[in-house]
This record gives structure tokens, sequence and C-alpha cells, in this order.
């Protein structure tokens, strides 16, 4: 039996402003810069999520992306797309919404929601030019 | 002499709320959907502005792109990147910063800095499947 | 009062096969080579529906987008996604479906749900390297 | 001495149909939805062959990518390549052409031309929002 | 009968140089920055060929896209594919290589092996971030 | 504590050209066809410099990517952009720049100035159909 691994990609838009509660203002500014600018800026986040398995010999797939799709538009997205992270999404919480710390909280999301085991990594891209990749570890 | 068009590309992260003065609450919820939602969201806008104009026989430039992508900063970038477009850009007060908006504001703030008839289009990318056109009509 | 461009995406899977009724088996070949394969092949097309206006002044919009997308779902997605283009879809009966045809095919299955002057441009890509548009002309 | 990896990319056209024969019509319905209409639709699949190993001191190559790219047309986009997968493709016979199980495939038909050890992975597109990886695990 | 555009794309991969014979060193590289370097750099670039006219009703097609390819391949890729545009492209001699005039000397050579009236536009990019356009004006 | 992967993409234009002194003039043409062609040719080249470790729980950063970038532009970006990467970067003095070669070079430049550790892969696309990884082993 075939262990391979699929990936399912999403999009949301959201806004976001990194600043840290256990910084003081300047030390913020010095760290994240224009990403600490108070009104909050925003993004269109792409997510990839990957499930690793056997590949069920009767029906080709490890699961169902159709459940896969379902699990990340009711774990993530609903509370994710077109909100404001620092404000309203009650599992970013104290988390200041960096793209390594977007890509854990979205773990634990989705780990909350599938059969133990199946869920391998969380992709989460801010812009072209970063991203961030956790796997649980 | 040869006419011909040059087009640079720029990306800005930014926060929007779809929010129109002219319109009660319920109305703009209908209208604006999530996209109205009080905190705001936010996008990677991507920019593509068209120069059209003879080729120089000596240089082979319309417009030296350092010079174009030098206007762009200076009288785009600097005022939208990493920025809540409803509340910190001026030439944005009082205009709902849909896409299509948002190209038209463009197309003014760059006019004003640029020889007459050089600019030729705005584009502007909100998300990968939508994005608004201005050509000055 | 400004006149812009509103641009929608949108992408479907299909299969198709090309083959002229008005052509002998052999002239099929030589004329779509691979394309001619009688099982058929199929493709991730992706529309973008170009509606050009006036912005509304109260709602910064030219068209609501959602109702654009709803237009594009109602009139072409439900009939040629996941569709074989060549024995499903009613409006393409009778056509050879290259990438101009279904150009085509699509600006008057849009234009027949949108009110007069709006629509301006059709453009569907087959694959990364072979796209058309169709303007109406 | 370096071990590394070098990942060439080939892209193919092709239609298929989800259905299990191992279940029956009403099943083959819920499980695969769309995908099991029966006159097939189809993708633009996006292939990615990483292969492994040491960088040859001499040529700076893992493999030389003109062999690379032979191999994948010999042994995949000749067979697949504008067919359908589900009556065309011998190595394709009594599977289900998921995205899982078509990584699977082209794995052990690359796997059977290439020198042992080379291959690492085999990553499939099926559309931008799923794609599949084979490890040969 | 309908008039449409077909687009074909094509990329290739060249080294330049921006220096212009009719200017010294030093304005040379106060123009053209560090594109002025004597060595010399490179780029994938990207054409995209538009063809317009009208749809043969017989088969679909503006013009055959293989004969499009063939025409790219032949007038255009045959000389600048991996080739330094400065030194080895007959038709370049004595033109700065600017995006811009690349645009127009890859319009000059379809034009003339296209019959009158078929070529519409010639886009070339030379970075995700720059691009040309030309269109015989 | 949370271990994550963070990944910063950068893009640099450069010529190059596939020529080993170890071999015969004949037997590069043979190897390296016309990536071989003695003007050099060249590339947009994208780098995507992945960076592994624990999440700290303050910032919410693994590193600071505004140090990433200043690293990557330090030690890769000013040696290697708009340069001939045969003639002008020291670090690649008697490599040939295959793509392999290129992301060990690059490895080794990121580690010599980032803390042990920290650098986990170099990937590097040479086009859209190629590109290799490095991981240090």
């Amino acid at each position: 039996m075939a262990t391979a691994y699929i990936i399912r990609r999403a999009v949301f838009s959201a806004a976001h402003r990194l600043h840290s509660e256990q910084l003081s203002d300047e030390q913020n500014r010095e760290l994240y810069g224009k990403c600490d600018n108070p009104y909050g800026h925003g993004h269109n986040y792409t997510l990839e999520v990957t499930v690793q398995g056997e590949i069920n010999p009767t029906t080709g797939m490890i699961i169902n992306l159709a459940d896969l799709k379902a699990i990340i538009e009711q774990q993530l997205l609903k509370h994710m797309d077109h909100r404001h992270l620092n404000h309203e999404v009650p599992f970013l919480k104290d988390v200041v919404p960096t793209t390594e710390n977007l890509a854990v909280a979205c773990w634990q999301q989705l780990q909350a929601a599938m059969p133990a085991g199946l869920l391998y990594e969380v992709k989460i891209y801010e812009t072209e030019n970063n991203y961030a990749v956790y796997r649980g570890e």
C-alpha cells in the first residue's frame, strides 16, 4: 500500500498588525517596522494544507478533498477570511500574528478536527516573498 | 519613430473596509457583504502602471524605469503600503476604497507627477480573482 | 464621472476534442493533430470577464462583483465546469471548441444576462501558453 | 561531495473521470460528485519530478536535465498528453485516476527508466488548488 | 463573422547589456545603472504574440496555433534563445536591447513572416516587474 | 515551544555559460548543448531561502525577516545580481554555474553569515521548468 501526500490550497484576505504586548512601543517599532503601524495593514494569505496517509485502494484517495476543503473552511476560513486577525479571531487572541505563529495556530485548528496522524504540514504565504511552514514539531 | 508601451509592476499590502457614508449600515452590509466588516481586512495589491510614448532612439527607452519606479514609490507606495486605506491616505479620504476607485485615485496621483500624455493605464489587482483598470476616461 | 473596467477571474475544468464535422477524418487529423484524439483531452480553463462602465459615485462600483460572479456561475460555469464541451453544453452544439470559439460563445452567454453595454471583453486561457480574447466585434 | 536535488517541471493536458469499479453508481456519485460525470472532464496537469544525488564535480550536474526531460517525455508525456486517462493509458488501466494515484503511477513509470536511487519525488498538480506528492514510500 | 484575438506565449533565456554607442561611458552608467555592467547579465524573457482576425467558421481558428508557434520559433527563438542579444542576433545589431526595443524588433521579425494584417501585438516581459508592448504604431 | 520554517524569496538577473574546464570543447558542446554557447545567456533566478528554528514566544519570529533579507542581499544579491556568473563572482570561480552548483554556493555564502543551525534549505529556480535544492548534505 502506498503512502502519499495530498495538498489543498485556500486563499483568504485579512488585516493584521505585528505588535507584541510584551514589548514597549519603541521596541515594537524597532522590531516590526512598518508592520507595527497602528491601523494595521493586510494580505491575501495563501494556505496549503498537506495530509499524509495511505491511499485507499477502492477510492484512490487519502482523504476526500471535499472533506478537507470543508474542514479548512470550518476551522480556518470562516474565522479568518475578511477579518482583522488581531481583534476578531478567538484562536489568535494573545498571539502576535506573524506568519510563523499563523502557521502554528492554523495547524492546531486543523488538528482538532482531523483524525490523528493525517495532518502533515501547514504552509502559509503572507506575500509572494515570504511564507512559513509548520509540521507539528 | 515607434510608439510603444512600458509597464512597471509594484506590490503593496494594505487594509481596507468597503463602507459608504452615503448608505445606511444595513444598506452597506447588503451591498458589500463581508467586505463591510467593521475591523477591516486586507490585501496584497498588485499595481501595473503603463506608460505610452515614443521610444527615444538614443536610449531605447520611453521613460527610464528607474524614474517610473521612483514616481510610483513617491506618489503611491509611500502613502499606501502597510497602511489602512480608509484612515491614513489623504488622497483616499471620502473615497470608498473599491478596486475601481483605487485605480482612479492612483491614476490621479501618478498623473500629477508625470509629464502630460505619458500615463496610459493603471491596473490594480485586489486578489487573484479581481482587478480594475483605469485609463483616464 | 470616471469610466473604468472591472475584471473577474473564474476557473473551470473541462474535456474537449477539436474535430470539425465539415472536414474529413484525415483533414481533421492534419489540422488539429493530437487535439483531434477521439477520446478527447482536457484543460483547466481560466476565464477573465471584463465589464466597462461608469463608477457609481455612491457605491464606488461599476457592477457589484458578487453579481458578476453569479452571472458567470449561472451562464457559464454551471454548464461547462467538469463537463465534456463537445457533448454536454447546449450553447456549444455545432461549435468546434477551439479557444477562439469558446471566447465568442462565452461572450454570447454573458451578453444575454447583462445590461446592454456593460460587457467589454472575454478572455479565456486554454493553457499557460495560449488564450483567446473576444470583444463582440 | 554534495548531495542535492534537481527538479524538472512538465505540463500535459488530459481528460479523466473519477469512477471506481468497486463501487455502485450511487456510491460513485456520492464520493466523487461532479468528478464522476460520465463524459469526463479534464485538466492541465503540472508535473514536478525531483531527482536526488551527488553533484558530479566535473559536470556540476546530478543528472543531465536533457536526459531527465527525455525520460519524462518517453515514460509519461508520450502516453498521457492529450489523452483520456481512463481509456488510453496502459499503466493506468484499473486505476482510479485521482491525483494521488497518478503520482504513484508516474513514479513507477519513471522508476522503471532511471538508475536506482535517483528518483526522489513526484509532484503532480491537478488544478491550482490541489496536488499530490509521492516519494516511493 | 466574429473578429477575435489569439495569443501564443513563448519563453527564452538570453544575456544582454544596456549600453548606447551614442553615449559616453559615464552617461551610459548614469542612465542604465547596473544594467550597463560590461559582462552583461540576463533574463528569462516571456513573449506573448497576439494575432487578430476573423475566426474561420470551418476550423474555428484565426490562425493555426501550430503555425504561429513555428513562426515564433523560426523568426525569434532560433535567433534569441540562449544567445547574447548584443553580440549574436543580426536583427538586433545597432539596437540597445531595452525591453521596448526588443518588442519593436520582435514585431518586425514576425511581421516579415506573417500574412498582412494578422499581427496585432507583441508583449515581452523582461522580469516579473517590467514588460513592454508594441502594436506597430 | 514550536519549531517551524520561515522562507524568504529573492530574485536576481544574471548571465552564465555552462562550460567545464575539465572537458574538451566538443565534450562541453555535447554535454551542455546550447547552454555552452560562448557569449553566454541569462536568467531571472528566483531564490528561496529556508530558515528552521524555534519561534521566539515574545516576537513570534524564528528570525527577523528584515535581517534575513539583509543577509541575502549582502551575501548573494550584491555579488550576483546583474552580473555574469562565470566572470565576476569570487565565490563562483572554478565552479560550473549549473543550478545544482549555484544552490551549493549560495548555501555556503549564507551559512558563513548566519548563526549555526538556522539555515535549512536553499532553493534556486533557473527557469519556470527547472530548479535545484540544497540542504547542506
